[in-house]
């Protein structure tokens, strides 16, 4: 195809960005918001009641942080509920466990169920096994993650965790556990969601913290154990909520947006610091320093606090859905969900001719300690990739995960996870990015199913 | 007074204790004690259900080791249950609280009671309070801990979970809460005993996990705070345990003794591996390797797992009791109950013409990284402290505690924060030390009240 005309960013738009840059630095609206969300509502978790709490909170936020507009736009999705979980072992010797109902997981009958653990070292061990000697057991996946930067081995652990489940049910396993998909040595699970596959029975299923998986292996090597558990959960109906969306209206082109934000909701045992109020306090603070300009930027920037992210990505989802057809509109977009330390790479899915605008932007982000692959692909991140994939160009601002997964949904995930200093440098990334998409000459590409497709 | 003869190690002795110290390097006894300990019994509260069988599981493993005689000596102590605890702020916002009582915490009314709290940031500015601002309030004490090598920042946390809530029941408090005495951010309460003075009416006493300490500390700023405490735990009467006592019998002065161990009992939230399982697998691991010599010592060596070391060192000091008029017979003694982590000092509280032999220790220590301090004094460790006070000479094999107040008296005190070559450098260290005390010509001292004393 013919090449277009080059998406292109003024000198004196760059010379504006790197004093957001400089200022973010020295600037703390995102950990206030953070701070704020995760000590004045606390957990979050999807359908439950601070689902609703939460959006007033930000709603409240948005408008007392100045954007031209806040508005809600409605999500629902199935509420999950926690009452409550036990598990013990049983044979060879009494000892508690401790561990967390999946999201999605059915409970299990009033006073739980006892049955043999049967082992497996990873998903595809399980894949591979004969249901005959997993029929009324109890499955136990111990697969391990290690610490990335990039945090690719959270694809081993969410595979046991959102995969694991449903493949035991289809072999006849009374329930489900797994070693805790994290990176630490805590007792402290992480849960996070599954999924049953259509027409599979649910099954319990439940997370173990890393030293009970290893309590539990070591007894193993001595014989046949024997857990009872008890799992008071369930999928209870239906909830709306709605992905909250501020905006700073553009001066030129205001149909036109750079759309950044975190999802709003968090699982219940933390009060979701890292995961993911920092991810929507990382766009405020971007947004509002953008906000303090003599004049907004050509195109509008929409902030997004997007529901219920955990259960499965159902305000990205929606969003997607509404904006499809209008999708050019949206002219890039980046999330913030893996985290609050520092940025370390940017990557981008965008048309040929707007690469030279994304390595003018990834100029302004070198002084930050940022590099730039051009080579690699990017979804936008997990709230995004929906409307990634119906077109929306991508950039992904990636931070640096070593840390990201010995807290992720657990009771870990708190303010004090936050380091205050790479916040700060999450937040003059963002600023660079979401002004200089703005403000660029030509759009960054809005293809579905070709280059955005392979974004992923 | 004039300068008695020198205690004198003899060079073939020398030699041999260097090659213990490399064997043990190699030697995983230590290891296999503690993994089987916390696997195979696991929590070990002092009391509960689990006391009689880690005292039958040690019996069994001592005599499977081959020690020439294995015996226990009754201790009582007061027998305290926790059946659970529950908290949550009420009071500005609806939130849950991660917090156990501790030990020997009286439960608060069923259905638990609801106060306002009143924060102080240490315990002296608790102590300078007037009562009338405190009186039917929950006290709740933030002071901080930082990690130091030697833990001696223990000493401000320990301050205010032992006399704290004391101190604040005699101010008129309804109950006491502290921020965690530990040096970590993980939402897992360090718990541990307190003490009510006499006459002093007994408060409920829970230790907040760091995080919600800092919860708690956030909303404070923002105004007025109520909690509402339900803890059911409580003294049930006493128990009677016991001292189990290891010994290889000394082939010249059998009723002499180098006297070492660790504490039988744990807290119940972890699996108690390094407070202190490894503590006792470390003794057993120096005596085992000692009993592979050709020969016995000239004197006995005694491996002691004490009773209910964490609710008031009621091992101990029974054991002193019982040896305070034959305290000669102990020459030398040190216990180990600061973690697994690498011995990095040696101190000893001896007589002066004991000094030589102790530095001939140290030579032989020097090559696994230990210093010798000869101008420290010893206490022996938390266990050997009452029976050194009432005389023995001591040896402070000090182990760096720096991640050790990370995970003590927590749900994260599991096995695999032990490090199988940190361990086996302690067990070297107590191999040399035992070897070459039982084999002095000359002993260490007998002294209460002198050199003993200042030695805490």
């Amino acid at each position: 195809m013919a090449a277009g005309k080059p998406t292109m960013i003024d000198a004196a738009d760059i010379a504006i960005a790197q004093q957001l840059r400089d200022k973010a630095l020295h600037d703390d609206t995102a950990f206030d918001f953070t701070e704020g969300l995760t000590t004045e509502v606390g957990a979050r978790l999807a359908g439950g009641p601070n689902d609703s709490k939460a959006r007033e909170w930000v709603i409240a936020k948005f408008k007392a942080l100045g954007f031209d507009k806040v508005w809600s736009e409605p999500v629902t999705y199935p509420k999950w509920v926690r009452r409550g979980e036990h598990a013990e072992i049983v044979t060879p010797v009494s000892q508690p466990l401790t561990l967390l109902a999946l999201g999605h997981s059915p409970g299990t009958p009033a006073g739980g169920i006892s049955a043999e653990i049967i082992a497996f070292d990873s998903f595809d061990a399980l894949k591979a096994a004969d249901a005959a000697g997993i029929r009324g057991k109890i499955v136990y996946v111990g697969a391990r993650m290690q610490a990335y930067k990039d945090g690719h081995d959270y694809g081993v652990g969410s595979t046991v965790r959102t995969r694991g489940p449903s493949l035991a049910s289809q072999k006849g396993a009374a329930a489900f556990l797994l070693r805790s998909a994290g990176t630490d040595t805590n007792r402290l699970p992480h849960t996070g969601v599954t999924r049953f596959a259509d027409g599979v029975a649910p099954i319990p299923a439940a997370a173990l913290s890393s030293p009970d998986a290893d309590q539990i292996e070591r007894l193993l090597k001595r014989g046949a154990v024997t857990i009872k558990l008890a799992l008071d959960c369930g999928i209870e109906g239906e909830f709306t909520g709605a992905n909250v969306i501020a905006e700073l209206r553009g001066s030129k082109t205001p149909d036109e947006y750079f759309l950044m934000g975190g999802h709003l909701d968090s699982w219940d045992p933390g009060t979701g610091a890292i995961d993911d109020a920092s991810g929507i306090g990382i766009s405020v603070g971007a947004a509002h320093l953008i906000a303090q300009l003599p004049k907004r930027p050509a195109r509008s920037i929409r902030v997004v606090a997007f529901a219920n992210e955990e259960a499965g990505l159902y305000g990205g989802i929606a969003m997607a859905e509404a904006n499809a057809k209008s999708i050019s509109k949206a002219v890039l977009g980046s999330e913030s969900d893996e985290g609050a330390d520092r940025i370390w790479k940017i990557t981008a899915s965008v048309k040929p001719e707007a690469r030279a605008a994304i390595g003018q932007i990834a100029d302004v982000l070198k002084p930050l300690g940022i590099e730039y692959d051009p080579t690699a692909k990017a979804s936008g991140g997990s709230d995004l990739s929906a409307i990634h994939a119906v077109g929306m160009a991508a950039i992904s601002l990636e931070q640096d995960a070593t840390r990201y997964f010995d807290w992720h949904h657990t009771a870990n995930d708190t303010l004090d996870k936050i380091d205050p200093e790479q916040l700060r440098q999450n937040v003059a990334a963002y600023a660079v990015t979401a002004y200089l998409a703005a403000q660029a000459h030509g759009n960054f590409g809005s293809k579905p199913g070709e280059w955005a497709a392979d974004g992923h």
